[in-house]
């Protein structure tokens, strides 16, 4: 490109683990299904105060919208927009549900199952972060949740197909985590827990 | 009562206050709102262990629906149920959104204007204790919302007259949190606020 050249980095999250990664205000985050029907569980925090994080309640709040569209920003508790989508090829996100954790698999009568909560865990331990997740501050990425007209919260199945993506302006200095779901209990991932990817263009 | 007394005291919640109480596991909570059209923000950990806590994105995955109604439970960070609703007059409550604190005001214009939040921490401290709100760990009580096809939410006026409340068994010994919220910039409390109350039956 003229004036400059951007560089693109690729993170490869195996199904059923969480990668972290530090992103500079002005780069652009692509979050990418590549085999399609997997949902993430998506968390952050700001770089430089892990005080103020990334909040699906703020955010429900700030879009007053249930699902995030194009447009639409990630708020943090401080109700400061983090990041902004800027295109989304697949439309169905969930930022109501808490991530899947161990006491989920107990719930669902198998303990010990591999779970978002602990596989972004041990990635921020990896990255040498001592920042701590906490189950309501993700937002469920690709998650196809439904609500009937009783107001009724049903996770299905995702529809969206091999290399689809959602791309995201970074708006701060943050810290990024992402799981690849590996729930296989329910529709969440159609059964089938695959990979996800993180790319991150730096202007 | 044959075979024993009920105690009950009522904790009244001055306009744009909160109170703090603990209760035992066995008592029972009700939420009074004694002039109607009031909404208040509800916050809990277990008395035992803070790092539990009340938690609505955990709740909604709990009870699989948007408004907590008659026979669900309020769910803790650990997928615990805190509490279990027995009676409700008002059918309409919250549980997306963040509670109304010092950002949300700034932002509607009104820097400096009493919140949630800051009613909340002030009554933790009065009481004692150590434990720190967080915005998106609170159930608002009586809250309006409504959601259209679209998936939008809107906060209207609320429709419930005088003396009309919502009682809660509790299931754990717990500290509660309870605001009458301050806000009257939008509808939320009709652009009035008045007080609540909070009863507590212990067997």
């Amino acid at each position: 490109m003229e004036g400059g050249s951007a560089s693109v980095i690729e993170i490869r999250i195996p199904a059923r683990e969480a990668r972290v990664v530090e992103l500079q205000a002005g780069s652009v985050l692509e979050i990418v299904d590549p085999e399609g029907r997997q949902a993430g569980d998506f968390a952050a925090y700001l770089r430089d105060d892990p005080d103020e994080y990334f909040s699906p309640s703020h955010t429900l709040s700030g879009n007053a919208r249930l699902v995030a569209g194009v447009g639409d920003e990630l708020w943090s508790n401080r109700r400061r927009p983090l990041m902004r989508i800027r295109r989304d090829d697949v439309g169905t996100h969930d930022m109501l549900i808490g991530c899947c954790d161990p006491e989920r698999y107990r719930v669902l009568g198998e303990p010990g199952h591999p779970s978002c909560f602990e596989a972004i865990e041990a990635a921020l331990v990896e990255h040498g972060s001592t920042w701590r997740l906490r189950g309501e501050l993700c937002w469920n990425v690709f998650m196809n949740t439904e609500i009937d007209e009783q107001g009724r919260i049903a996770i299905l199945a995702p529809k969206h197909g091999p290399g689809s993506s959602i791309e995201l302006e970074v708006l701060e200095d943050l810290v990024v985590a992402l799981s690849a779901c590996p729930q296989d209990l329910t529709p969440c991932n159609a059964f089938n827990p695959t990979p996800l990817a993180m790319r991150v263009s730096s202007p």
